[in-house]
């Protein structure tokens, strides 16, 4: 069953089975490799022809100026971009005259399989050279996740009927050649040979390149060897230069017989280590993978993803195709965050160089919250990598006249990065979002040792930043003026709910942990006196209300705006930031993303449930979703409301987000923040399950095409499986001590003895709210994706109809 | 009686007794020379040392690419920047073997005079070389107020106790160096080498050079010639290149004789015309020039001046000072407005690289109605310039997705050329300034023609913005939202006062003079119903009101925030916007210029006078003054509301903003605006002139240490004299038919057969108003001006204490 143009329906893999250039690009993202810590986007083993060559070392990045041409104080005058560093995985083929190349010859055949339990890209080609000589390739490639320095890769050719001579290029490739990166603000920024050369050395089949860059200073190494099998006569050859490092094979093949190179790749980098150290530790991984093998590889890599699996597998029954989506969301979020290891998760993971590599307020907000639950350990070194860049918030607060830590709108390293004033600078709701993941991760794991070694530092950072960044009124309310809220169509407003909400959360969790761990508070200066102030700013938080509308405003003059002009915005004309002015869309009522209708999700304890229904009927029609973040947490307050149909839409755009190209832009990198949202959407959305106070909730309801719903998580060093059918819910602690958890508002005790089942209980649920003409999402009926690339036909790239 | 540290104190001259080489930049400014249409900075002949050269050509100007980190839809790609053009104020000398340098040898005596009267700069030097050889050099310089296109020096030499051989090169120079512009915004941006050379010639004692300009492919040429003066044996060569024509002349001197040289210069420039016809132009300048000769320039210079002081003097009796920077200042505006014809007048005239010689929102409210009533051909010139890129403005709308016309914040040739958005882009009052100066205009000068061919249609599209702009919410009332204000010390507001009020103005003005003009407007596409529409948005304009305050908000949200922590502000960290980030300014309350105040000025008929204390007090402590237009505002309110100490306080400063180099920026040239803000401060101020719907109104008062104010103003071809003194008001009416004017809420009738005399009736004052720590004006009380810089250590460049 072959719905989608490119991919097979697979419950375990995502199968390529033909290949189509004008979506090479977007394919590379879908199949990049990655384990956190280097990635390898899906090029083809011959390294062209190619959408965006990329190579990515995580936090390996340059520095560039940030041009303005008109400046102001405060405004960041270096940015920092992702680096394309050397290039391990080109293999090249000459059969006999003729490089292989499927632009040229007959391409008879082609399938790419990444197979999401044994961690690998499968690939096998039928070609016809131009010449008429046919052989087969097929290719493994792996990044390991138990040896997060080493890739590798299986390449094997055959003649099919004559005989050829084959010569197989094994390369590692320094400054390569870019495409340009066009004029979306959203693409990276590309520098021309950011790398240079410090030391190139070649020894019987190992290869090692070291570069460093000149003005972040940062050093790395790359280094290959090989393991070849073929015939008699075979001759070997390896050299070097500062930017190329080759090991070349040649041999003549008769058909029935195979040349075989098993590729080890290593990467090492540092802003510390000498020359001599990286080429060392480079060297010392490839030892040990070599010694591991290639069948030990691929053992090390199944066993691991089986470990994942088992805590984090979901079932969703009725819809195979959302299954293969949200499998495959799971595995690149495993991806981007299992071996990251204190450094940061970017909102591109490592699949391409989009927004810059970049890290963003989504990492705590949307990627977090799944990690917490699946892989506490790599979410605790996230806010582990964020406490590393403490010191620099601290000086960024000071530099702003404010006290506390002003964690950067986005960043690579830790220092402020964002150009765009309104939308960096003032979004300082992102210190909110940290502390706020810093609380669900301590709740979660009751981890006190990073509650005081980590945690509470970071709590009591954010709240003197806010309580610095907001005054007390002559009225007694805590207000906080001029801020940019979630929603990028609004900026410098006064009282966005969501900030005032987060922040009222930030000062509470702040008092109370200081109170938890006096002596540590007292270590970072705080007295009762600032315990006290925090609680009374959280206390008196103003939050706006409109009385006349009797809904939640996103600010304090949102609703007085006047609301965009929906009816004469062309289809075409979305994302609306490349046709219309900032200044324009930030007048009016008109929504990005999810910004109150996010509030609502994490702080829902902040509203009545008749509250969530009228806000969420009074955003939707305003709500244009021109960011990807936002569809899941629609998806998560459709299903709380009980509009469950429009949460399972939103759930299948979301899931479907990169697979389709939805936001035509997957070609820079997969979305790690939306592929994530699959897994809200149906454990927080259809799952119901909230997290307030320390208070583990769920209210499961399913729209009518879903069967059953099944997922784990991993909960205070339990484990705890739910399946939801039509009419109720099965909970069952699979290990731990007992717990007490609430369904629909019901407190039920859970051990390991026996299952609770409980009846899903009747809600009443208004009209189905309406969104922008054009801006509905796909109705999820008939079991297939009504792909929306077809009616925008204003980006560069597209999935073929 | 020498009470400045440079300058004395004289009725009608600028007269520089010493040279600094430390403020030489800023003499440059006050003694630069101008039209209108050609601008020279007072560089010292000899060309060095120099603070910042500078010869400019009224909108001759290159592009430069407008760079963004993160760019957005419709930022201006390009901005424009005025051009340092051919240099053709230099004359070398040669004194035995070494060149006449200030900086070498032993400076005797140092003589510089602007004479107000005159129109010329005078420069007297002793000086003896490092070999030993006294000289005497005079020169006068002159920039054609008759002949536009014309400049012209005179320059002589003589040797006082010793025979020396000089050598005089008089030369045309292109693509000067020019000093790096540093990081302050407000200063200039610097090409190198901005002209390509097409034409070079010397032939007898002319020489000519054409240049054009790269990107905006502008040319220009500039031609010299000479009368030589000298003793026999004398002898002249001349010689040039693509970027220098230069004429020698070579002389041995005994004391008593001299050597002179008359130079005329003359520049033309044209995006259209040829290469030929540009040389032509200048020579054929030069000819007229010569043919009237260097006394008849003079004559014709001194019969200029004779007739603008005459329709312009004021008088202030009891403060020389201001007096002189008075007279100063009406001088430097004629100079910078007189012969602009149909080119726009920039922030800084021609006497500086200051804001890329780019013309902004101050040229019609500040600079107009001080040229209405004194030059108002002129002023009807400025505005036909707005109305030749009206075009431009209209499709600036149709980018904005706005109907009518976007006038740009900043530009020189019509596009929009702010890079800066919030203050740019949402600056949208520029728009109601322009059709608030037309309407001005034309009720004060009846210019009916003007009113058919260029108001009615300026009037019409601006009324179309606002009216596309604002909307009609459910309450009936028209909003305007996410708009920059005046103060740019907030952003993005919504309904700003004065741009409210200020749009209100705009719409009624356009509605009544589409029914003036049926006809016309029919031509316009304007119909009884978008008249209708108009009108109905000026009344149902809202204006928010802070009833708990009982003040007039300056937006709906600014009375609602912090007040800017003005204690913890070092006095030495403003101006603000270089210590602290604009965020932060924005959200808060502090006012860097006057907002609200100036709505109390310019739409003084929506206030009554009781507000207009309560507000002015309101303000007062909020207002930074930050910006050179916010004093001469502050003190028409303060005098109006019978603060009249402290609007003389503020006269003073707007007074001497460039005299002393107040804001620290004289040296990239004079702040035309609040020169002409002298001019308002007493007229407006002091004489409490207004012009409210047609009726010339009048509500003299004086401060304790002013004895007598008298000035003209023309009004609809009559001419109006207005003696003031403590006690009462002598209106005479010089010239024209009997006219109905307003003295203090009385109506006068006035005819030229007799004056009338009026007593200035008493007001009841609140407490003085204070301003921010350390920001208050320095109180004008002993007649001398304690310099405010010697407090403010922070620029590069000060006057010596």
């Amino acid at each position: 069953m072959i719905k989608h143009p490119s991919f097979t329906v697979e419950e375990w893999k995502i199968h390529e089975t033909e290949l189509n250039l004008d979506i090479l690009a977007q394919t590379e993202s879908v199949f990049a490799l990655s384990n956190g810590h280097i990635g390898l986007r899906g090029n083809l083993d011959e390294g062209e022809p190619y959408g965006l060559p990329g190579t990515y070392l995580n936090s390996f990045y340059e520095l560039r100026p940030l041009p303005y041409a008109e400046g102001g104080y405060g405004y960041p005058e270096s940015g920092q971009a992702i680096v394309n560093v050397t290039n391990g995985k080109i293999i090249r083929l000459l059969v006999d005259d003729t490089p292989f190349d499927v632009r040229y010859g007959l391409l008879q055949s082609h399938e790419r399989e990444l197979d999401l339990r044994a961690g690998v890209l499968h690939r096998t080609v039928n070609w016809v050279s131009p010449t008429g000589r046919s052989i087969k390739v097929s290719s493994t490639r792996m990044v390991s996740f138990t040896q997060r320095a080493i890739a590798a890769i299986s390449y094997e050719v055959e003649p099919i009927d004559s005989s050829v001579r084959i010569v197989l290029q094994s390369e590692l490739v320094a400054n390569e050649a870019l495409p340009d990166a066009g004029k979306d603000p959203r693409a990276g920024t590309v520098s021309l040979s950011p790398l240079e050369g410090e030391e190139h050395e070649v020894r019987n089949t190992r290869g090692l390149l070291v570069h460093h860059t000149q003005a972040s200073s940062l050093r790395m190494g790359a280094a290959m060897d090989h393991q070849i099998e073929g015939p008699k006569g075979m001759t070997i050859e390896a050299e070097s230069t500062p930017d190329i490092a080759r090991v070349s094979v040649s041999a003549q093949l008769r058909p029935g017989e195979r040349l075989r190179i098993i590729k080890f790749l290593a990467y090492g980098w540092s802003s510390q280590r000498s020359r001599s150290a990286i080429s060392d530790q480079i060297i010392a991984a490839l030892s040990a993978a070599r010694s591991t093998g290639w069948e030990g590889l691929l053992a090390e890599q199944r066993g691991f993803l089986n470990d994942f699996w088992k805590s984090s597998n979901i079932e969703i029954e009725g819809d195979a195709e959302v299954q293969q989506a949200l499998r495959f969301a799971l595995f690149h979020v495993l991806q981007a965050g299992c071996r990251g290891e204190q450094r940061p998760i970017p909102a591109k993971g490592l699949t391409g160089p989009g927004y810059d590599g970049h890290t963003f307020w989504d990492t705590e907000i949307c990627v977090l919250p799944a990690l917490i639950l699946t892989l506490p350990r790599a979410a605790a070194d996230v806010l582990r990598w964020r406490h590393s860049t403490l010191h620099l918030a601290k000086e960024r607060a000071r530099q702003l006249g404010l006290r506390g830590a002003a964690f950067p709108w986005r960043t690579i390293h830790g220092e402020a990065s964002s150009s765009y004033w309104p939308a960096g600078t003032a979004a300082f709701h992102i210190n909110a979002d940290i502390a706020y993941a810093v609380t669900h991760y301590i709740e979660s794991t009751e981890d006190r040792a990073f509650e005081k070694e980590i945690g509470l530092e970071l709590l009591v950072e954010t709240a003197r930043l806010w309580r610095s960044l907001g005054f007390l009124n002559v009225n007694g309310e805590f207000r906080i003026d001029g801020v940019t809220g979630p929603d990028e169509y609004s900026a410098l407003v006064d009282n966005n709910v969501y900030t005032n909400l987060m922040a009222q959360h930030n000062l509470r969790s702040a008092a109370e942990a200081a109170k938890r761990h006096p002596h540590v508070a007292r270590a970072l200066g705080v007295h009762a006196g600032e315990i006290a102030s925090w609680s009374e700013a959280a206390e008196k938080m103003f939050i706006p209300y409109d009385k006349s509308l009797n809904v939640t405003p996103q600010d304090d003059a949102f609703t007085s705006h006047e609301v965009w002009n929906f009816a004469d915005t062309k289809t075409d004309h979305y994302p609306l930031l490349l046709y219309f002015p900032y200044f324009d869309l930030y007048r009016k009522q008109v929504v990005k993303q999810a910004d109150l209708v996010l509030a609502m999700h994490l702080r829902g304890d902040a509203f009545t449930a008749e509250q969530k229904a009228r806000n969420f009927a009074y955003y939707e029609p305003l709500t244009v979703r021109d960011s990807s973040l936002s569809a899941s947490t629609q998806a998560v307050i459709a299903a709380e409301v009980g509009q469950l149909q429009l949460a399972y839409d939103y759930l299948a755009e979301v899931a479907f987000m990169d697979l389709y190209d939805l936001e035509h832009n997957t070609r820079d990198g997969l979305h790690i923040a939306s592929l994530v949202g699959t897994w809200s959407a149906l454990v927080a959305g259809f799952g119901g399950m909230r997290l307030y106070g320390g208070s583990l909730a769920f209210a499961p309801r399913l729209p009518e095409s879903v069967a059953r719903l099944a997922f784990r998580i991993l909960f205070r060093n339990r484990c705890i499986y739910i399946e939801v059918t039509a009419t109720d819910v099965r909970y069952s602690l699979i290990e731990g001590s007992p717990l007490a958890i609430w369904h629909h508002g019901d407190k039920l005790a859970l051990s390991t003895n026996e299952a609770v089942i409980r009846p899903i209980p009747r809600i009443k649920v208004g009209p189905r709210p309406t969104q922008p003409p054009g801006r509905a999402p796909v109705e999820r009926a008939a079991q297939s994706y009504s792909c929306k690339t077809t009616e925008q036909p204003h980006h560069s790239v597209h999935l073929r109809p």
